[in-house]
């Protein structure tokens, strides 16, 4: 856990942050809104998406914990009873409190980029969020990490076509002992295995730097010169089996020219690959993504 | 009125729309909800917004029209009994329908771009309105807007530093004639008196060419190469008695560098004009802007 | 050849353009400069491009024509004699004037949006150019286009599976007797056969309503709505035999979210294919395009 | 100087760089050009401006410096004498190596978030650079700057109103102790006094959270959000004895709405401060920037 002094610029009311999603139908906004209503609650964000295509309805509200005078454990429980119920079985909801930071543990390779953001972010407030640990397939980064008294893992990995499934177990077994809130893939050039995507589904976030669906894969960035666009672009997305291929949470592009270079564009990508992974990272922190099939649906 | 053939390709279900604006407090949401889900009402669109600043509400929630037994009427007298009568005296509302379409009154002077650009979006359907009539103060853009049948009509207008009330009593007369609820100010180069200012308020639609508040007044663009600026701007508003200071519905810019001279950003401008001014016009005419003291809300 | 009265509100001087491209090496741009400081060129555009990838070497150079005491014919002749000659046989280059507008003809389809937008071009003189005939597939766009008197010609065109070679041979003949400087595919829906991409390589110009290399073929925003992407993007491209895959001359993208159903996004992709295809078309008519294997190098 | 262990991910060949501005005339590149042509220059990056406002022209050249057999104080008298001295008394001209790290003093208060970003880029090698020293007016940022062993000055200034001098010339001993390369106010919140802004002039870069020229002074984010504007700007200038209006290197905008209060546009304007300040610190170290009365060429 970090313990290097850090000055917060950055201070918020507790809220309580409500996320559901259901089936759609006719009243729902009504009961939601009858009960945080009742129970006094002061709503200061609220958002709704039906979404036609799915026939699923999304919403996220926010209100002062100030305001209602019920415990958390309290408000969950007559959620459940009052509104809940009657949603149906499908509803998957969850409320949460603002107040604690979230914890997370960061996979990183031999670039800094990612790394170095993220730090900065937490210490200056922006992410409420503790960096638990950070890993490494390689030693590169201890010495920056370790400066701030964030604790630093290594852990060798294998060359390609061998087997990793051992450095991956200690690479989950060092996460798991944490308990993350989201496990950041910052550049960390390994293909997560299928049991540990279906054990972190979710909460494994990773920052891929092309526009994706385009250049999926190794190099992107190499790709992307061979075909000779005209803006290269990074892909924030939850990591599921397939390669690539999870939910996005966002993406943001930057203007390249015949004049860049596969090593210009690497340069410049950095800087799309760091606000993408930010953002995506804290909207998740904050329970703004919600996830569903394929897609997500994000309250930014 | 238009009458050349245009082929929409865009066709929307009928829908009823509230926009609302009054002094927060716990409840309204409950209150608009409920009164919705029991006249039937499926929402499609629903969106809030608490200004922490100004202690107001918003809100914009459209419904499919044929998801509600009443007629429009009704409806409007059934939500001024049973919800606006209890948010106080202080609250503005208004429920609209989507099926008909707006009327629009452009002023002109020479350059013809945000001209062309409309009438394209009105041929496709993209924005669901008539053009009543094209105002010019010179003739250049007769022959275009006469050619697709709409009526062009000539107002000549004095020098600067001439007696200019006579000219704008014609473009007063000849645009009230047609009552609509649009006039837009395409690139019209005359500063509107403060009369007209009030007669048309929330309805006279400006695009500036600047990234507002930077280069209010003549020749923007010049002043922005002066100032030698890495970006140029556009800024639609809703005009009001102070020049280029009534409340931004959109902007946008572009990027410029030390090649461009003024007449390359006048150019390079253009295409920012034209989107920014077909933004604030379409969701102006889609009752998606509220005003709020020098303020908008824009629920895009 | 339309003949509806415009009023260009752009001029600009003649000036003659040099483009080349050739092996690189040591001394090329002295040679180059050196020439046209001998013939009194003043250099008023001046853009170089060593590509490291290639080892090519490309340069546009604009010069005031009446700076320069020679004729067109003549600066060629003394181009090729002292300068061309020395770099090799490999070397392609062209010297043209900016002084004579350049013939385009359109192919469309239904959707008139990027139509609207090039005539409206043409009419402001922006671009410097002749609309010299619109061929259609289906008949929407011929009031619009004849209205401005602009040659409209329905080529009718038969379903998916059939044998288009007729209605193509019918195209390539109105097009070929008009000799144009591009051939633009204005949302066409249809795709070239491969003896017409050979006809017109370099000079077809094609806007896909994606950003390449994603969502190739049809239907490319109901690709990106079932992905879930956050942007959406256009690519304005030479035609090639294959698909989708020619070089790129520009391209950009517009934010998008779950909120955006396909239809949405097909609205909202217009503005983003209207200025791409406009700032490629313009580039290429101005002869700021230079094409080395499947990239291109822009001077923009 | 900075001692933490940092593995640059970039390596570039070492090259000559010369920038040069003069009256313009014809024949300038030519001359140039010849002269690197005869020492064997690889030439790898060229850009020519004329700016037919000022009547000036302005280059920026790279070369491969193992492609010239001459020193760099040798190509210099070299080029003095055949080149400089033959376009006039009043070009200015400098030819630099690429190889040495530039030294940067960055001057701070309590926000962190320039200090981390740039700190990153040293550490990846995207800036070839060293942090020479931070000097602080408030010590919040001294035990993240110390941590990676650069040294931390603390600078006590008095409030407002009072005479800040002795600090002030506390900053320049400090300050001038090291000859820095550049003089970053990193979100410093002081307003240098004339003779600072004398001494440093064209090293003193200062990173303001504004568009400018909108919203000089204090406060910017809150004034943008009284006006109610619809995008939030920062912009890199140098430091003149007019506030906010010297030559602007670097503007970037970032998109708001009626959401984002004021602390709002104080979290997202941050990104776009990070990204500005760090391109125009860049190419201020590549002299990339050439400066020319209140405006700025960059040859980016």
């Amino acid at each position: 856990m970090s313990t290097f002094e850090t000055i917060p610029s950055v201070t918020r009311d507790t809220r309580y942050v409500l996320t559901l999603g259901c089936p759609d139908t006719t009243g729902i906004v009504a009961r939601i809104s009858t009960f945080l209503a009742d129970v006094g609650g002061w709503i200061v964000e609220a958002a709704y998406h039906s979404d036609a295509d799915s026939g699923w309805f999304f919403t996220r509200q926010a209100v002062r914990a100030d305001s209602v005078s019920l415990s958390l454990d309290e408000l969950r429980a007559r959620f459940a009873a009052e509104v809940a119920a009657e949603l149906g079985p499908e509803t998957e909801w969850r409320l949460t409190s603002s107040a604690e930071p979230k914890d997370i543990v960061l996979l990183v390779s031999k670039e800094g980029h990612c790394l170095h953001d993220i730090v900065g972010r937490v210490a200056t407030g922006e992410l409420n969020a503790r960096i638990a640990a950070v890993i490494g397939n390689h030693e590169d980064l201890r010495d920056f990490t370790e400066r701030l008294d964030i604790p630093f893992h290594h852990v060798p990995f294998p060359g390609p076509g061998e087997d990793k499934s051992a450095a991956f177990a200690r690479v989950a077994e060092l996460t798991d002992a944490l308990n993350p809130d989201a496990v950041v893939l910052a550049r960390f050039m390994q293909v997560l295995p299928a049991d540990l995507c279906a054990a972190w589904a979710g909460r494994a976030i990773n920052i891929h730097h092309s526009f994706l669906p385009s250049f999926v894969g190794a190099r992107p960035y190499h790709q992307a010169f061979a075909r000779g666009v005209k803006l290269i672009g990074a892909t924030c997305h939850y990591v599921t089996a397939d390669l690539d291929a999870g939910p996005i949470i966002e993406q943001d592009v930057a203007r390249v020219d015949h004049a860049d270079a596969a090593a210009d564009m690497v340069l410049r990508g950095r800087d799309i690959e760091k606000v993408v992974l930010a953002r995506g990272l804290r909207w998740h922190l904050e329970n703004r993504v919600l996830v569903h099939g394929r897609k997500t649906v994000v309250f930014s």
